[in-house]
Order: structure tokens, then C-alpha cells, then sequence
């Protein structure tokens, strides 16, 4: 049995990471992948209760080194309930913002040290990550825009502009430092142009594992 | 305005901490001093929500390490809203558990490395810490009958007898490490000689205190 494949969806408010990840899993699982789909802050019990803890709170609760410990916690409750559990069955995890988002949120956003969040990270998670990421991009009064079409207003939309504009290049940083792991996808389009990239981007990425795949198994044959 | 000072009490379950906060606090109170007393895990609204969210769930929710991630979380949002502004305006803050009880349950108990808790509290709270804490003592067992006396078993009272042995051992290390900041307490004796001999205490720590801020009023004269 392979493990699974850990993908996670990133970007701003209102990107579109939810209803690609959907669309996502939906055409893996035509493939006739097993594919659980999953969110952060969330994605097992004790983490969604946090959730509940971290965007119900009057604002003044948690502040950003508090949220960062928060989401450190969820996230571990998360790995170890639902996202490893998935992976080591076979599963492919399709997972709507994970660790990135701490980062361009908490840290771009808030000024939380990078190195503090890698710290609560490693704490949380250990050598873990996603196998590839993809950043949706859109300017971020688009997002703003495309997230209030929705009516409610959550903890991070009702930041200003400029915490919205740090978030953005945040995640640019992210994606031009890993690039091995990230794809910046331009998501400005309508829905089934940014899943045709969406899906082009995972698809370039399958190859490159079989690739590697076959690199291993030719060059450690099977000796039995 | 002199800031007010932050004492703690450790020990593991049915030490007696509970019973005798409350009773330090009132002595102090009837000499004048405003005095908060609150608790760990929580003393504020965001830390009360993770009590809940950490005591209440099924066991397998939280690894020790989320535990502690947890705890991280609750104690930087009950310093914040509790303790400091608290000892800001010259009340006194005598808190029922703190630091030492992660040290202590998730770290010598169930094995989390030194370094990650501290790492964490260091995350949570920076460079600030109680000016004295009272470490109760009495044997596990000793603790465990009292504690069992109320009726109801809690998350770590269910745990068995060698983890509260290391526990009681962790207070141990704890106290001999850190012998400017921490008394051991004897508290295996009724609540009244208990009371008496915390009372003792903290007030050889208050002489302590006043011959300290007498140096420092000595060698430094005001010039006006
Ligand atoms: N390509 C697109 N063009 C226009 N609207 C879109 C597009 N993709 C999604 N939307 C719409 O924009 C809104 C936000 O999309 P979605 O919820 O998928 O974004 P999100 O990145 O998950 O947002 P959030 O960060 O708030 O969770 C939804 O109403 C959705 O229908
Ligand atoms: N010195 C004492 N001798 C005998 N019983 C005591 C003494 N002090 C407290 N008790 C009783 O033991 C029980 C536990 O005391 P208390 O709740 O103060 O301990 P605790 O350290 O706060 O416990 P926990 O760790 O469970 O919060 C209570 O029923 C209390 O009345
Ligand atoms: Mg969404
Ligand atoms: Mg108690």
C-alpha cells in the first residue's frame, strides 16, 4: 500500500481555496483515489472545538502570539487524528489552509517572529508537511470582495487593507522560498479556469513522483 | 504605586492547594491588601474555554504535548487579562497551580522534554514568573484519598500510581532547582498547622522582600 498524498490549499480571503478544494477532491476521486477533505483551524474534534474558541471569541481574547498557539494546538490534535491517519491508510488528504496560513496571517500579517511560529510548528507537527501546496492568488480586494458576497464577517476579514495587503505578499514570500513544495496558482479567473490550473499543477506534480518513483525502483532493485 | 506580587501553589492532586489559596488569601486580605485569587488551567474567559475544551474531552484527544500546547495557550491568555494587570494596579495574585504543574504533570509525569515546555512557556509568557511559589507536599497516595474524597476523578487523577509518583518527584526537582522562587511545604499535617506554616512562608519571603527594597532605597538615594 502507497501512503497517501498530503495537499494542502493556501491563500487569502475569499481565493477560492474551499471550492477548489471541493472540485479537487471530487476529480481525484473520480480517479479512484480514496480522498478526505479537511480544514484548518479544524479538521478532527478537539480542533474544531478550538476553532470554535479562536473565531467566536470577542477580538480581544487571543492575541497574535495567543491565536499561534492555538492553531499549533489544533494542528496537532488534526495530524494525529485525522490528516496521518488518513495518509498511512492510503487516503490523499485535500486539506483548506494549514501551516502557511500561521504564517502569512500570524506572522506577515501580525508580526508574530518567523522564527517563533517555526518553533510552535515543529513543537506541533515535527519533520511533517504537506507534499505540495498550492497558493491561490488573487489581489486581495478581490478576495475581500468575493468573501463579503457571503454576509458574514469573520475575525481575519474585519482587518484592515493593509494587514489584507501583508498577507498577500506573505504569501508570495512562502511560495518563492519553497518552491519544491509550492505552487502559486493564479486564481483571477472564473471557477473552472482556476480548476483546470488547479488540476494541471497536481497533475505536473503526479508525474514528478512517478518519476521519482521509478528513479528509486531502478536504482534499488528488488532483491529477494 | 508598588506592583503586587504573584504567588503561587503547586503540588500534585489533594495537596491542599485549593484550601489553602483561599485561606492565604483572606489572611492577607485582613491585613489590607487587595488580593486576586484565581487558577490553572484558566482564570480568564479565553483560559476557562481551554479548561473545558482540555478536562472535559475524551483522553485520547490531547497527547501530552498538546496538553501542553494547550496550557501554552490558556496561561498567555490568563496573564494578559488576569494576572498582570492585576499586579499592575498593586493587587496581589495568589494562583492555584501555574507553571510548575505543566513541568511537573507533562513533563516529569508523562515525559515531554524540558526543553519543549520551556520553549512554550517562554512563547506564552517571556521572561516573567512568579515572585514565590509554595510547593504543598504529601505523599501521592496521601493526596490521591483526599482528592478521591470529593467524588469526581479528573483527566489526570485517573492516571496511575507511578505517574503521580513522578510527578511528586518532578516538585521535588523542581523545588531543589529553583530554591530562590519555590518552598517545599510539609502539608501532611491538619489544614490549620498547613495554613500556619504557609503563612510562615510567605512571610519570611515578605521580610526578604522588604530588606531587599531597603538596599535598594539605601544605595540608590533620590536626588531631586
Ligand atoms: N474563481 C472565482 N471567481 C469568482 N468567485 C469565486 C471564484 N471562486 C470562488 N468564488 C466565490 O467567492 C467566494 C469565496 O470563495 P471560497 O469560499 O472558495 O474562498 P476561500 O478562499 O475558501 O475563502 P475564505 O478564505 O473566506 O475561506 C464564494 O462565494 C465563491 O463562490
Ligand atoms: N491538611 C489537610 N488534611 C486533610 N484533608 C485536607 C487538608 N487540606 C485539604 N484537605 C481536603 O483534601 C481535599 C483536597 O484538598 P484541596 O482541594 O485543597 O487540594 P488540591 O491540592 O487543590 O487538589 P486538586 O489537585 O485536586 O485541585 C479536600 O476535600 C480538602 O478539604
Ligand atoms: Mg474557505
Ligand atoms: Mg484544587
Amino acid at each position: 500500500m502507497t501512503r497517501g498524498r498530503f495537499i494542502t490549499l493556501e491563500g487569502g480571503e475569499g481565493a477560492g481555496k474551499s471550492t477548489q478544494a471541493k472540485r479537487l477532491a471530487e476529480t481525484l476521486r473520480r480517479r479512484g483515489l480514496e480522498v478526505i477533505e479537511t480544514r484548518e483551524p479544524g479538521g478532527a474534534d478537539g480542533a474544531e472545538r478550538l476553532r470554535d474558541v479562536l473565531l467566536d471569541a470577542p477580538k480581544e481574547w487571543w492575541d497574535p502570539v495567543g491565536e499561534a498557539l492555538l492553531l499549533a494546538a489544533a494542528r496537532r490534535n488534526h495530524l494525529q487524528h485525522t490528516i496521518r491517519p488518513a495518509l498511512d491508510r492510503g487516503a490523499w488528504v485535500i486539506c483548506d489552509r494549514f501551516a502557511d496560513s500561521t504564517m502569512a496571517y500570524q506572522g506577515h500579517g501580525h508580526g508574530v517572529p518567523e522564527g517563533t511560529l517555526e518553533t510552535l510548528y515543529d513543537v506541533a507537527a515535527g519533520p511533517f508537511g504537506p507534499d505540495l501546496t498550492l497558493i491561490l492568488d488573487v489581489p486581495a480586494e478581490t478576495g475581500l470582495a468575493r468573501a463579503a458576497s457571503r454576509g458574514t464577517v469573520n475575525r481575519f476579514e474585519a482587518l484592515d487593507r493593509a494587514f489584507h495587503l501583508r498577507v498577500h505578499l506573505g504569501f508570495h514570500d512562502i511560495a518563492a522560498r519553497e518552491p519544491e513544495r509550492c505552487m502559486l496558482i493564479d486564481a483571477l479567473a472564473d471557477q473552472d479556469t482556476v480548476a483546470s490550473r488547479v488540476l494541471a499543477a497536481v497533475d505536473a506534480r503526479i508525474a514528478e513522483w512517478a518519476a521519482d518513483a521509478d528513479a528509486v525502483d531502478g536504482s534499488q532493485p528488488v532483491v529477494e
